[in-house]
């Protein structure tokens, strides 16, 4: 089952592995020091390992995938082709946004290896800055610049749509897909083993949602959207615990899950695992001896409109320079009226992403309340009652995003529930205040 | 550049081919008959060539499609590959609706072929049956059945994930596909040497449609759609060219463009030819000596709301029976609230499946009038002004389809610019009446 050729590496044998590879041996150190080189298994995600060896030259960072999940062991087998994936999004990503995606080194198919740049501290992954408190003044520049490239770039508003139905097979990603379609559309909404919540704070909460008929039409919405909806490689997994930064950079991992899919996943699941934050923030604030985060707060909510907005210009931008190129909008479909039919364009996609990120946003807060995984801004609060207090906000206010993102009606994507992200930013307020 | 081991048949080469083949031959007579069969060429389509071979034993029909498209020539290539598509959707269809497909006897993957049974008259195109005059009294419960059972089932309401995707990869049928998305969706909408119309007549009608930038944002979101909506396998070309009919019986053929895209086109595709029909009627009647086309006309719209209302009828006692077995819907999402989740799903769905077939339909229509390809329904109609008028009516209506279909606005789908298929129906009387 496991790929041919594979063998798990554990702290000692990762360093033989590297020292046998003169590319990656370079970087780390001569031959003569391998004994002196350190090693530490330092993956906290659920899923795979990621070892970083360092050595009198440098270090590098190695992830190894298993053919299970790592946190739950071999009773839930997972594909190692996601390693494949993850190696061919990012160069994807890298050829667009080089800037913020690491430098791959070497892919070793067999081993279902990936050595990368080792993002060295001050790098720190994202969520655990936001939770200590940080502030990232680039963050939101940042953001949407990786989002608009890495999605403009794959679409077929830039691509041939021979070449875009071309990238959608290599991406084809079958079981990271199925994981996805059980853990975020399906089980919040149905009793399910792995779901868990605050309890027993949130358990009418919980019954509220899953006999809530408008919200099982919108997740089911945004399924098939997921399941349907080839629109642009997405980075599959984008919350903050995807991010590495710094004060003054932004580094992007972990697109194990990327696939072709609608563009709206990518931009709404960032800014939810924001919004988490922010919901969070209150249960901080009350453990003794805890400052004010109102500063951060601030910052939070206007990272998510900058990001929103700083995405659409910088996508509208892309799509001026270069979307004659695709097949989607050509070039001759302007014809005498020019700008203005581009303007309309434009205009109609946004309209309709925006209507779609706001209900993604929406299901992306309740999965992380009520689903498999939750989220350290809000397990970090050691006080279950006012944890409890925090994630009923959120798991309300997600649920409006939800199911009045597209207006509440059969009207697919229009938004009508939330005017604009400044529009949303203030019912966040208003709800966490409530 | 054409198939390994690829020879074009023509009307004697077909018969050593069937002879040599005993399934085959066994169906039209005995070897020492051979010399004795007729074989016909009746490829009145425009892309392939299609071979009766009768005997004393019976007929066959055969079909052998060239690396290029035949009205064009070898100057327009066209991949091979569309036989292997044409031969696995009718199979596929023939599965779940084995009484509207014809049944296939041999593919021959290297000769580009496919033998299948002959559909001797009675049997007829449709489109020239209705030219003709006729009408089909079980035409509509059989498009019914073939619409819903050949979407149903190759959708992700029906199938697992894993299945679906994978029938998207298989029927991945990219050259197919850019000839769509060329000749319907981008070249009426600009200045295209295929494009062609009743000239001078419809000159000013076409400037303003080709300037027209609400059309051109509407017809942009249903290419968006064609391109990137894999919801279920689709015949990809059934308009009424591509059914046989009996006054019992109804046959659909030539699924060559089949893959996987949005269910409304090819709801509408089929309406849409009906449409045409209908505006071409009045036409028909102005010529020297026709009869009325009164009852016609009238069995032509109500043909149009029974397809509909019997579409979604059948598609929705599927999804009641077998829509639990697949991932979209599953049995848990209704949970306590049972049959109220599913109703209000299914409303959510064919509701937005209404506004994307309104929209699809005008596509269809206006492609037709104005595009590469014509209908023999109004192309038929001698006197150039009497088709003009015609044209037009069926040219504004179908515009209005197009843009009004959604609503107008950005709020994509919603259908409120007619409230139903009894609504459209009026509509389409009073445009012609105008
Ligand atoms: N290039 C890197 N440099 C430094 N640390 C890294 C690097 N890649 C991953 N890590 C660390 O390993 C953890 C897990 O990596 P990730 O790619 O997210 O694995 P998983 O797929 O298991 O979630 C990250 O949270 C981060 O702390
Ligand atoms: N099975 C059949 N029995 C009888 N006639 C057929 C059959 N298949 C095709 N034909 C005739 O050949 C014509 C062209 O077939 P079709 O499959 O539509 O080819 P094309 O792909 O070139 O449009 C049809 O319009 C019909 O008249
Ligand atoms: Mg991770
Ligand atoms: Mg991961
Ligand atoms: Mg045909
Ligand atoms: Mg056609
Ligand atoms: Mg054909």
């Amino acid at each position: 089952e496991a790929q041919h050729g594979f063998r798990a590496l554990d702290c000692d044998s990762i360093k033989h592995y590297v020292a046998a590879r003169p590319p990656l041996q370079q970087r780390v150190g001569p031959p003569a020091s391998v004994e002196t080189w350190t090693v530490r298994e330092v993956g906290d995600g659920n899923i795979n390992f990621v070892f970083i060896v360092e050595g009198p030259a440098g270090a590098l960072a190695l992830k190894q995938a298993l053919p299970y999940v790592r946190c739950v062991g071999e009773s839930w087998p997972l594909t190692q082709d996601r390693v494949r994936i993850e190696t061919e999004a990012l160069a994807e990503q890298a050829a667009v946004c080089p800037q913020h995606v690491p430098a791959v080194y070497l892919y070793d198919k067999a081993m279902c290896l990936i050595a990368m740049r080792y993002l060295a501290p001050p790098f720190l992954i994202l969520r655990r800055g936001l939770i200590a408190g940080a502030t990232y003044p680039h963050l939101s520049s940042h953001l949407s610049a990786f989002l608009a490239a890495s999605l403009f770039h794959t679409s077929a508003i830039k691509l041939d749509t021979t070449a875009f139905r071309q990238k959608q097979a290599q991406y084809a990603n079958d079981e990271m897909c199925r994981l996805t379609e059980q853990v975020i559309f399906t089980e919040p909404y149905i009793t399910a083993d792995n779901n868990h919540w605050t309890s027993p704070q949130l358990d009418a909460d919980v019954a509220d949602l899953q006999s809530d008929v408008a919200a099982k039409v919108a997740i089911s919405r945004l399924k098939a959207a997921f399941v349907g909806r080839p629109q642009a490689l997405l980075h599959g997994d984008l919350h903050t615990g995807s991010i590495m930064v710094t004060e003054q950079e932004t580094q992007v991992i972990d697109p194990e899950f990327a696939f072709y899919g609608p563009m709206a996943f990518d931009v709404a699941k960032i800014l939810a695992n924001l919004l988490l934050c922010y919901f969070s923030l209150d249960g901080h604030e009350a453990a003794a001896g805890a400052g004010s985060r109102q500063a951060q707060r601030e910052w939070l909510l206007a990272t998510i409109r900058d990001t929103w907005s700083g995405f659409v210009a910088a996508f509208a931008a892309l799509w001026d320079a270069h979307g004659g190129q695709g097949d989607l909008y050509p070039e001759a479909l302007a014809g005498p009226a020019g700008g203005a039919v581009l303007a309309a364009l434009q205009a109609d996609f946004f309209a309709q992403l925006w209507g779609e990120t706001v209900q993604f946003m929406g299901a992306f807060v309740i999965r992380r309340l009520v689903g498999i995984a939750h989220v350290a801004d809000m397990d970090s609060i050691e006080d279950a009652d006012a944890r409890a207090a925090c994630e009923r906000r959120a798991l309300r206010f997600g649920r409006q995003l939800l199911v009045e993102g597209s207006g509440g009606g059969a009207a697919a994507g229009a938004g009508a529930g939330f005017a604009s992200m400044e529009a949303l930013a203030a019912a966040a307020a208003a709800a966490r205040s409530s």
